[in-house]
């Protein structure tokens, strides 16, 4: 068997951790699997490195930054391939360029083009593990060092199984696996044990932090199953993968809350086309990421249009609203970063029609006002203060029966 | 012209280190010349990368050493050419395999191999400032990184400098040049404006820590000339290039002293063929090094033989020696480490007789006693009591009129 295990920062904070998962991995090879271990760097590593560059410049080039950063993988592919050598097996540790990850140009969030998968075939037929550093590759122009971006490791590790067939793909991490919800809010919650990708994916882009939404979408495109589990312990943790209907049993499968969250709302604007792309084009100019959009049932002509998007970009949003409000005609506008989004996830919803009347009831019975909502086939997603977010979690925690 | 640089990591110990290195370069620049610099580890750096090292394994695979160290150089690189491009200048940071360092595949000590200037040439005729990694390379067999051991990243300056046919090849430290001997020992010792390679080589391979023996040779061997001088002034430093006979005045240039010195004696060892040859044959096998080997005149046929070697091999040797002790006929044996090296060094020597006897001279006018002498071409070395060395070092400084 080829497995593919990844191993987050906090697997590897220490030297402690690295020897317990090098522990576990030759426990592993000793069953007579061929290894790829792809590891992020060392807990604090990264911030470290970007607490040096803040005392050199406010603008450092992305090609310099993916030279600096991609040293944090590189220490802990070196270290946990000598904590493996000292258990006698072996090992060798690759860079991600060395491992042949090669990716497009676009330093500080690259994407993965190809996997050469040569020097890693090579080192299987030699008997050797391999460690691979997570969150870097090669550029194809250049030759030069390019980092993945937000949730690289996750997605090395998931392009390397499906470029090596692999019959597995295992990512540790510090929690057991996924859950009915976030298990600091609701300590009912429970992991689940099989989850599909299309709520994975939900689920990761609605801020569950525990796979990134770039891993589900390559695991989606190459059927690669995942085994979400603890770095910590050996429970059995969640499986990602292909889930045909006839097994959905529940028609929810999780409640997720995102604090990130900023609404701006403009009163007025004129109803004629083109103002809605005039808006978005703008924001979208600024690089803001925008979430939920909602155009408000027309009076007299004139529309509200109301949006979300992440804390960290309200600045710069508000700055583009501000400056449009005019040619758009609005009457003035509104914000607030105090909302928060909760939002419930299930493949099963598609076949249970009054799945959202049984969510906004479960609202209405703990007296909380909804602000914004928004539905895709698998989710329904409600905008409501930030100080009602728990209580909302809780209640539709309950409701859908999912501890 | 085109001038390579190198600075230590002192030279770049901190932020604020790292801008006035960045500044010096950007200066240079500005005068139109080209610019590659070399840059080692920052200050503590690869001290910090082995001490995890020893929470790990105490004996870690030379590969995966390699593979951890080699993030020293490459996280000054990236800060070095972050705080150049803040000053507005086009630049680009290397690390030894991309700027083409080829090596053989003696990992932690790989020596260079070739240099394919492909890449640097590309950046020059950008007009890019270009950093490089000191100190690490790419195994022309295996595609692995590589380090060049100590002194490697002086030695890469002078390879590349070399290898680009380089104007001038400028080695910052954090002393401002060479001088006749220690300053922290006789405050009168004073800088050397031009030294041999000869006697630069003699100095180096004494202890002098301002350069490596290892880049000496290679200045030699391409008649490179090199600039000692501090990153911290703008000094003029020493200059390390051929020199002339007629030029030179001096016959004594620098007195040494090297402290890490371990004296190992055998006593009425059989005087007959292969005995030197099996005592030192079995220490090149446990890799210990000798420095200075004295036998005595014979007596009744039995020599006494006594070697130096560092202090941090003398349990070694010991071992060795203790071992050999009856094979070889040897009454007993000695030991002591403390001792220390005391040299002068001069390559007007040869043409000038009496400077030993004026050596001797001037240590026996301190009743300093010696315990073994060994000379070069262009320098005399005694072995003395330690607590005599600064002593020794302060009279012959005087007595050469070095001040």
């Amino acid at each position: 068997m080829l497995v593919v295990q990844k191993y987050g920062g906090s697997s590897v904070a220490d030297p402690e951790r690295i020897h317990r998962v090098a522990g576990q991995i030759v426990a592993l090879r000793e069953k007579g699997h061929d290894i790829a271990v792809v590891v992020s760097a060392m807990g604090d590593t990264t911030d470290e490195l970007i607490s040096l560059v803040k005392e050199i410049t406010d603008s450092p080039p992305d090609r310099e930054m993916d030279m600096l950063l991609s040293t944090g993988e590189q220490i802990s592919i070196a270290l946990l391939a000598m904590a493996i050598r000292k258990r006698g097996r072996p090992v060798t540790s690759l860079t991600g360029p060395q491992a042949g990850i090669i990716t497009d140009s676009v330093h500080t969030k690259a994407r993965i083009l190809n996997i050469d998968t040569r020097r890693l075939k090579k080192e299987f037929s030699q008997g050797n593990i391999v460690v691979v550093a997570g969150f870097q590759g090669i550029d194809q122009a250049g030759g030069d060092i390019t980092t993945l971006g937000r949730g690289g490791s996750d997605t090395t590790a998931v392009a390397l199984a499906a470029a090596l067939q692999a019959d597995l793909c295992e990512i540790y991490t510090d929690v057991d696996g996924v859950y009915t919800t976030d298990p600091r809010i609701v300590p009912e919650a429970c992991k689940l044990n099989v989850i599909s990708y299309e709520e994975m994916l939900e689920l990761a882009n609605l801020g569950a932090a525990v796979l990134h939404p770039r891993a589900v979408e390559m695991a989606v495109n190459y059927k690669m199953p995942l085994h979400v589990r603890s770095s910590f312990n050996t429970n059995p943790g969640t499986l990602v993968r292909e889930v045909e209907n006839m097994e959905r049993a529940l028609s929810v499968t999780g409640v997720v809350c995102d604090h990130n969250v900023a609404k701006i709302g403009l009163f007025n604007v004129m109803d004629k086309p083109g103002v809605a792309f005039t808006i978005f084009k703008a924001l979208a100019d600024e690089k803001i990421n925008v979430d939920m959009i909602i155009q408000s049932a027309m009076r007299d002509e004139r529309n509200d249009i109301s949006f979300t998007c992440s804390t960290g970009d309200l600045k710069n949003a508000l700055a583009v609203v501000d400056r449009l409000q005019t040619d758009i005609g609005a009457d003035g506008y509104t914000h607030s970063d105090a909302v928060a989004k909760v939002s419930i996830v299930g493949a099963g919803m598609i076949s249970n029609p009054g799945v959202a009347a049984t969510m906004f009831k479960a609202l209405y019975e703990e007296g909380i006002n909804l602000e914004m909502i928004s539905t895709s086939e698998i989710r329904i997603s409600c905008v409501l203060r930030d100080k009602d977010a728990e209580k909302a979690v809780k209640a539709l925690h309950k409701k859908f029966a999912l501890a």
